[in-house]
Formats: C-alpha cells, sequence, structure tokens
C-alpha cells in the first residue's frame, strides 16, 4: 500500500471549507450546490477518493459512486455531471485555472517565489531539514534534498543530484547529475506560459533496490505519485514524466522517454532511445526493441518493435519489404 | 528590439583599429584592402551590422549594403565578394581560423583559461559579481549565474542550475540541473578539436513567462543570440542549439533537440524526442508529431509527422501502407 | 599504450590468493583446478591478461593461450573451457554472481555504502584529496573531481561536472553539467536491481583536445576503460556507454546514444539523435547521417541513414519509393 502525507511536502497556507471553495473561485463559477460544509484537508484523484477533499473531474472521468457527504467536486462539464445525486458540485467556465486557483491558495509549492525551505549543509550538500535520511543511507557532494523526502536504508546518492518531493526506499542507488521530484510538464493546452502552469502537488516514490542512471529526469504526480517499482534498473538520460507507473523489475536503456500518465507492467525491458506515449498501459513480461515508439496499449508478454511499435516479427518483415522493393 | 551588451558577458582584452587587424591576421591574408582605418568595438552579424564592427562572410552571405565606412569584412570567397565598392575587406586563407584569431585577441571568454569571474555565495547559490537578479527573483541551491546575467522579476530558478551568458525576462521558471548558455558546438568541419573551437560570443534570451525543464542545455549565440519566445513550455532534457530562435507560446516536449540556426515561429506544438535538422524555418501554428525528424523549412498551420517529416495524413496512409503489404 | 592504475581509483580491500577465491566463492563452485597459489593483485580483460590476476571468462570469450601460471579463470562454461591445459580454473554455477562477490571482497568502489572519498574545496569546488589536477586547469564552480582523477594541462571543466574514476589528458574542454566515469548498466538480465548490480572497477579515459558537451554521460570501463580519443568533438546529452572506444576526430552531435562495448574508428561523423546498438564496430572515416539507429558492424568509408542504418543512398531511395506508393 503506497501513501505519503501531502504537508510533509506541500504544506497548507489555508484551511478552507467547501463553501470557502466557492468564494475563491467565484469569477469562474458557472453553478454550484453545497449540501454539506466541510473542511478542505486534501486533494483527491479518481484513485484515491479520501474525505474532506476536492475532486477535479473533466469530461472523461467515471465516478465509482455518487453520493459523498464530504468530497467537493470541481469540473467544467455540465453535460456529463449532472447527476442530482452529487451533494457537493461546483461547476466551473475553467477545469484548468480553478485548479490553480485553488491549489495556490491551499498549498505552499516550489513553483510560487515564496515558497521555503530550510538547508543544512551536511557531508558536502545541501539537506532539507524536513527531510529523513537514514543513517545508513550515503550522499555525495553538491546534492539538494528537499522537504520531506524520505530515504531508507542503504541508499547512495552520487554527486550534484536533486531530490523534491521523494520517497526513497532502501537500498536504492541514484547517479550524478539526475533530478527526482520536479513540476511535471502539465497546463492547459490552449494557456501556456509558466504563469499557467498547473501546480503538481504529488510526489515520486522509488521502490527498494532500484538503480536510476545519470541526468534522469524523474517528474513528480500531480495529485498522487510516479512510481517506479522494486529491482527497477533505469539507465542515464531517461525521462519519466509525471503520474508515470513503473512495475517491478524494469530494465530501461538509456534516452528512453516515458510520458505522463504511462503505466508499465513488472519485468518489463525496454531498449535506448524509446519513446512511450502517454496514458497507454503496457503490460508484464513486455520487450520494446530500442528506437521503438509505443502508441497504444500492449499485451501481457508481448515483444514489439518499431514506430508505431508492433509485434517485433512483423516490423522485421515490413523491414526487409521496404529494402526489397525497387531492387 | 531584441538587444545587449556583448561586454558585459565578453570583455574586451585589446581595442583594435581595422588595421591592427591584418597585423594580428598576418599569415593568413591573401589580400586586403583597408580604406579606413577605425577602432573595432563590436563584432556584426548579417542580421545586425553595426558601425566600427567586423563582419564575417561565408560564400552564402548575402549583403544588403556595399559601402560601409567602418565596417570591415572578413570573408575566404575572393569570387563572391570581389566587389571594388567595399571599402574595408580582408580575403583571408581559412574563415574559421581568422575568426578564431581575431574573437581570441579582442574577447575574454570561457574557452579559454584565462577567463575569469568572481563570485559570491548567495543562499547557497554562486552568483557573479557582475550578475543583475531582481529581488523577488528566487534561486535555489547550488545554482552558478555568470557574469553578465540578468534575470528579472518573479522567476524561480531551481537546483543545480547553470545561467550564463544569458538575459531572462520576468516570471521565467527554470528547473533543475538545466544548462544555459554554453558554448554552441561550432567549429571548422575538417579541424576538429578543443583548440580550434570556434568562440561563441553571443547570448541567451529567454522572455517573459517562460518555464524550461529540467536537464535542458540551451547553447547561447555565435555573434547575436539563441531566443526563446514569450510563454513557451520546454520539458526535460531538451536540446536547444546555438542561434535557435523559438516565437511565443511554443510547447515543447521532453527530448526533442533542435539544430543550430532554426527559426520557429509562433504558437508551434512539438511532440517528444523530435529533432530539427539545422537552419530551417517553421511556420507560425505548426504541429509536429512526436518522434519526427523535420529536415525542411515548414509552411504555416502544417501538421506534420516521420522522418522526413511530412504532412501528418500522408505519413498516417504510408505507415498503414507499409503494414498492410505482404499480408 | 593507455594504461591506468586501478587501485588509484579502487583501493583494495583485501589481497588475496588463488586458493582464498575459492574459499569465498564457495556456494558457487561446481568445480576448480588451482595448480598454483598466488597473490590476487588485479583482474584482466581479454583485452588486457596480467599476471596475478583473475579472467573472468563468459562462453563466447576466446583465449588465445590456454596455459597461465598465476592466471585464475573463472568461468560457467564447462563445455567450452574443458581443457586440461587450464592450470587455475573455478567452474562457478553463476558468474555474474561470482564477479560481484569477488569485486565485492577485493576492491572498494562506489556502489557500495562504505566507500569514502576525502574532499577539499576549490574554486568551489570539491576535489578529492587523492586527485591530480594540473596547474594550468581550470575548474569553475560545484564540480566533483574524485579520487584518483588526473587533469591534464589547459583543461577547462565547467560548472557543476562530475568526474570520477577518469584519466583526461591536455586542453579537453567539458562543458556544464556533465558526468563522467559513472557505474556502467552491468548486471545479470534475470537479476535486477541494485543489489545485483556488477560492480565496474575501469575508468573513462579523455584524450587531447576532447571538447565534451553539456549534459553528457560517460560511463567508466567494467575493467579496462571507455575510451575518447583526441580531438573528439562531443556535443550536448550524448550518452556513452561503458567499454565504448571512440577513435581520433570523431563529431558526434546532441542526444546520440553509444551502447555498451561499442568501437568507433577514426575521423567518425555522428550526426544527432543517432543510436548505436552495443559490441559493435563502425570503420574509419564513416558518415551517421541524424536519427540513424546502427545495428550491425560498419565499414570504413561508409554514409549511411536509416534504422536499421544502410547505405544512404539506398536509404534515400527506400523513402522516396514508401512516399510514391499510392499515389
Amino acid at each position: 500500500m503506497i501513501n505519503f502525507v501531502r504537508e510533509n511536502f506541500f504544506p497548507m497556507k489555508n484551511i478552507y471549507s467547501s463553501k470557502n471553495i466557492c468564494e475563491i473561485l467565484i469569477e469562474n463559477i458557472k453553478q454550484e450546490r453545497i449540501t454539506n460544509n466541510f473542511k478542505i484537508l486534501d486533494i483527491s484523484s479518481l484513485n484515491s477518493i479520501k474525505e474532506n477533499s476536492i475532486l477535479f473531474l473533466d469530461r472523461k472521468a467515471v465516478l465509482s459512486k455518487l453520493n459523498y457527504d464530504n468530497v467537493l467536486l470541481i469540473t467544467d462539464d455540465q453535460n456529463t455531471f449532472n447527476n442530482r445525486e452529487f451533494k457537493n458540485i461546483i461547476f466551473v467556465k475553467n477545469l484548468s485555472e480553478s485548479w490553480n486557483i485553488i491549489i495556490n491558495n491551499i498549498y505552499s509549492h516550489e513553483d510560487e517565489t515564496s515558497y521555503e525551505d530550510e538547508f543544512v549543509v551536511s557531508n558536502n550538500s545541501y539537506i532539507s531539514k524536513y527531510a529523513k535520511i537514514d543513517s545508513s543511507a550515503k550522499i555525495f557532494n553538491n546534492c539538494v534534498i528537499g522537504k520531506g523526502v524520505e530515504i531508507g536504508k542503504n541508499c547512495i546518492i552520487k554527486n550534484n543530484v536533486v531530490i523534491k518531493n521523494c520517497l526513497i526506499k532502501n537500498n536504492v542507488i541514484i547517479c550524478d547529475n539526475t533530478s527526482i521530484g520536479m513540476t511535471g510538464f502539465g497546463f492547459e493546452f490552449k494557456k501556456r506560459g509558466s504563469t499557467f502552469l498547473n501546480p503538481q502537488i504529488g510526489v515520486v516514490i522509488i521502490d527498494d533496490n532500484v538503480h536510476l542512471g545519470s541526468s534522469c529526469t524523474i517528474d513528480r504526480g500531480k495529485i498522487d505519485f510516479t512510481y517506479i517499482g522494486k529491482n527497477s534498473m533505469i539507465d542515464n538520460l531517461v525521462h519519466i514524466a509525471h503520474n508515470v507507473y513503473i512495475g517491478e523489475n524494469a530494465c530501461i536503456a538509456a534516452q528512453t522517454g516515458i510520458s505522463g500518465s504511462v503505466v508499465i507492467g513488472n519485468n518489463v525491458t525496454v531498449g535506448g532511445k524509446v519513446g512511450f506515449a502517454g496514458h497507454i498501459k503496457i503490460g508484464n513480461n513486455v520487450v520494446v526493441a530500442a528506437r521503438s515508439g509505443v502508441t497504444k496499449d500492449i499485451k501481457d508478454n508481448s515483444i514489439i518493435a518499431g514506430f508505431p511499435a508492433i509485434d517485433i516479427n512483423r516490423w522485421k518483415k515490413s523491414i526487409i519489404r521496404q529494402r526489397k522493393n525497387g531492387h
């Protein structure tokens, strides 16, 4: 069971009630129905709906239950979510803007200039006073370990590594110049610029025995987490976007990029320079040849290659055919 | 209007006259004609021809005007530039070597061991005494901010970021482990090695509200600048080479690489792992699918994919055809 | 002649005799034959077989000579290496595990928490007390230079660079945020996780006049070295894996990745985003077009493109054919 305490990373600036939320969104509200007034203490995702929270719903969201007493739903889609059973719902003009307004009012985060952390110098690295590092872990030089970060037993964090908003279990090795826990690349597509960046208030969780190469970039989850499963081996210059989930025993070669919200099963092997499109699901025991571009869900035990990636034997035949034609 | 003061970044070691330049080039000169003796105070590019400067001309250069009183032309091409109207011109044996000799004599730069900068430690980062950072900007740990750099209002520079030879406007966010303002990959193709590296004496200009991801590399211009337009969103591990110009509202996904002197219009969207060949021009409102390799100029409003990148519908059809053949 | 002293980088914890090795491998041994008892003072590779050493042999290994008096052979392949002439040989159950047990017992290395180095702060960087840096070399801020590293005359090491387990000759320039000398991505494919990582006890050797870009990652050799030849120009975000050998005068553009044990000849030019599969050999004077995926040995003087990379003219024709079909 994976869990984390959001406030350890993103301290709450204000505690609002469900009715207060209407007040701060005021300009953005089309319609509202607040049956219960309750304190907002967390943000929910569809995967993890919590008491006393807000749940943002885009038009693709599917809710398993309708009547939450103390969950405030916020959506811009009056057609999909017009059910009278929703006790607490606000229909807004713009969902991305509403996210920004609410999160910026509730949580402190690194994308605002007022964000603060306090560091001590330890073994030539800056360690937050609010980080917990096991005494058996080894941290090399010029690292930055931010607020709320936990690092488990026998971990080795090499030089110039930045770790923020992250829980690291035991025996994890992280190589030089890698960055973990950064703001994901999330914003409303039509409103660009740093001022419209969606604050990201999730974390990265790195499980036991993971090996992470050099100059990798692992963005944190938007609400929940980016996860790297036990015993996974990640090579250099790999990009792992926000909300990605990688199962146990992954092997991912250099310069591969995994787009947001991709889910990868157990025992998956990925060659170098592979790209994964966002929001796809890769089964267990899948092998992805180097340089593939994976654009769709892939079944368990598949071996794939090419762009768009297909069964490796079909891909090999198509290459042979292309080369034979005209000779 | 974009401008910068070269000497803030590259202090002048010597002030030469146009006739002095002949003396330092001596071995390399084939022919010369110096009508006016004037002080050399800057280096011009074809885009920005300045008084009291030197302008280097390769055989592809097109000059709009011929008779500059106090611009010294230097070229290795006696056929193209044999016009008697040129008042001050030196024909050299090797243009790249002449560049190196002249620039190394005039300007101090980071690719010589004698280069100096002076730093103060501020909030756990090294800030040059000759940098100007707005008091509202926030700089995290282990950064290096070099000589001449200016950082505007409300900027956030995260951890282990290196910023040299760069002007940054307001509300810019730069994520961890990114490097900005490095020497571009410029050298005479036939003479390799660090000792033949062409000194690069331009800068990087990053306009308002840009968001730059982690572990990106943005090289500075050779003479003028590499430019990233307002509201542009750049993801992680993106490479932007020297002299690239990116318009407003760009969205560039992770692991994309943009070769030298590419010009990108406004409102361009680029998927992950895209590559752009050097010296091409991408129109406004262009969308480039992930993993494309763009090799030619692209018209406004195009949607392209593949390698070499073509109209996305043509590309999709060609993929379907390849896969159908033989079944 | 390239050479290095392993102990300068990886201090020996214990000196074992050939018979002691049997004792530490005990559980893993299938059969053994130790004719001579001698001290183990180094680890050999097939390219460099040393006196008083251990040589690990996988089933593909080809030995030029059979009867070494004081070399201890260790292999998991009783069929291939069943020759009675081998004087000192241990047949083990698992070669990768045996490597780990032996190397971890003999050598101190950075992938164990007990590893120690001692640093002094010099010009805003952490320099190991056991590094040798020529007084004419220039090191910028926030660098880490590890134990045993040697840096030659007139080198320039820019900001936030990590250099470990590396010998750097003269006039080398290394740009910001690059990492050199990291543990290669080596482990038994079926046993994943940091606890099964094969210790790597080789180095990186960077020859005269090399220029290395920003955010590159150069892993060290497993036993011998990763080598970058004289005058080679390497752009940004390039990945060079363990045991790669790059000849003189290479030019390698941004975001290229070179897999383990690739050998590249002299005067090779490689475009951006190229990938090389592991263990292949690229001849002299080869040109590889941008975005190629090179999967096989390539002859001298070839110009190649595509994936799998072929002669560039064949590749161009195949592209034209693909695009014409169906029109």
